[in-house]
């Protein structure tokens, strides 16, 4: 698989590129953003994976997440897919929604049509993306690790409780915790994966932990002014279901912090932090 | 004056706000950012004034800028105002050109038609905004300063220059030092001034120290793969105008970094640090 250079642009001391591939899951072309810290020739860097949330593309973040100074600090690579096939030939939603179809895809391989044969962000996060940059950038596999926001927190918590073994750490900004049980979610899943629940569950961080999933342990952030919180997120769920598995969760409230940027890009070099310590051992 | 709250978000444990007000200058609505850091209760804090280059409007450095980290942590006030009037009745470039009209007010008080009625950025940065920021935020007047970016750069030295006793510090990163005898500069001072060139002169940072003008040392940053680094911006006719007055200049090439926000990013908060060393004594 090769990858074609769109920008690359020096930055605290590294490079952040963006790129292009064509991806065998999408079957479309699919941007990602590269953050390439300075480093050691012949140096493998661990690899930090940020799925992003609804209606974002990879800039967003990129742009807005505050992220470079810390991975430049820290030795980290950081990598941040879009969510969503895009093109002419992919179905959206009809309704033109923000919170199905393109920017949204829940990160799931979706069964039902039309959006089966497109919508397969399971596959592409969690194995063609890897091996994709594994091919291209600096990075030793054996070292990575996963985050995300609201959507993209939801797919960070599944894609490490499905893959204890590939991820060191897993952490998440203001996650939709529980997709089965919230309007979000319900209209992702159901739109992506039939009527069918038992689908569900396998995308559903409180349905895999009570299901047995298991992973080390977990930082989450949330906004104590997140306007989604009661009705989206809900991460009293996860914390209800990590003491019962017994999973150790830091959930840390921030008073005042809202869903936006404004909030990711000031506690993510704490998750960076976070994440370092656990793929720097 | 009033502000108009536009958005408040909760950053980096302050308030990151976008605000309107009708301003007497440019008889147009402006629209400003202001970051203000976690204080205690009746605390004046030092401001510093950010004047960004051409095409942006007050967004560009509030989401890609980095500068909430460094502030918070230093307790500075930072104000990003526009690059020009906005609006209806405003007359923008015949041209539509990026340099010119709407998003490239150069800092200058225009006095050619039809842009000497809203075209009076000089004024809206050195007076109107200063006493706007006064009356509705907690800072100390006494302790100001000023940085930008290419033509903020530009608008950043003259405003130190033509004021040294109302701001502490100055600095620039990419800065276009001597507009009189560059593409940029040539197209918006004719633009706005007209023909005589002795108008010019008050609006350049070289001609400015050529004809006395004097301020206690800057801090300048460039890019050495910054793409209009030989035609637009010409750091070493700074560098010999501050040698030649005794003006102490730190003026550092950054190998490899561009001209964009991926530079002005990563050398951000080395510059709070330089404006806070002055700012807080």
């Amino acid at each position: 698989m090769t990858v074609q250079t769109i920008s690359l642009n020096r930055s605290h001391g590294g490079l952040q590129g963006v790129y292009k591939h064509a991806s065998r899951e999408t079957k479309t072309d699919m941007t990602i953003s590269v953050f390439v810290p300075g480093h050691d020739k012949d140096a493998r860097l661990p690899v930090v994976y940020y799925l992003s949330g609804l209606t974002c593309t990879h800039a967003n973040v990129t742009e807005k997440g505050e992220y470079r100074r810390a991975c430049a600090e820290l030795g980290l690579v950081f990598v941040a897919p879009d969510t969503s096939p895009r093109g002419a030939a992919v179905p959206g939603d009809p309704d033109n929604a923000y919170d199905f179809g393109l920017g949204a895809g829940f990160y799931v391989d979706a069964t039902e049509p039309p959006f089966a044969q497109n919508y397969r962000m399971w596959s592409y996060v969690t194995e063609e993306l890897p091996k994709l940059i594994a091919d291209n950038f600096p990075i030793d596999p054996s070292r990575q690790s996963v985050l995300g926001h609201s959507m993209g927190g939801h797919g960070a918590l599944t894609v490490a409780l499905r893959n204890p073994s590939r991820y060191r750490a897993a952490s998440a900004l203001a996650p939709i915790v529980a997709p089965s049980q919230v309007p979000w979610g319900i209209k992702a899943l159901r739109g992506y994966l039939g009527d069918n629940k038992r689908a569900w569950r396998k995308h559903d961080t409180v349905a895999l932990i009570e299901d047995g999933a298991r992973f080390f342990e977990f930082l989450v952030d949330f906004g104590g002014a997140d306007q989604f919180l009661d009705e989206q997120l809900r991460p009293h769920l996860l914390k209800a279901a990590c003491e019962t598995a017994n999973i150790p969760l830091t959930l840390r409230r921030q008073e005042g912090y809202d869903h936006s940027y404004y909030f990711i890009s000031t506690f993510m070099s704490d998750h960076m932090r976070w994440h370092a310590a656990r793929l720097k051992v």
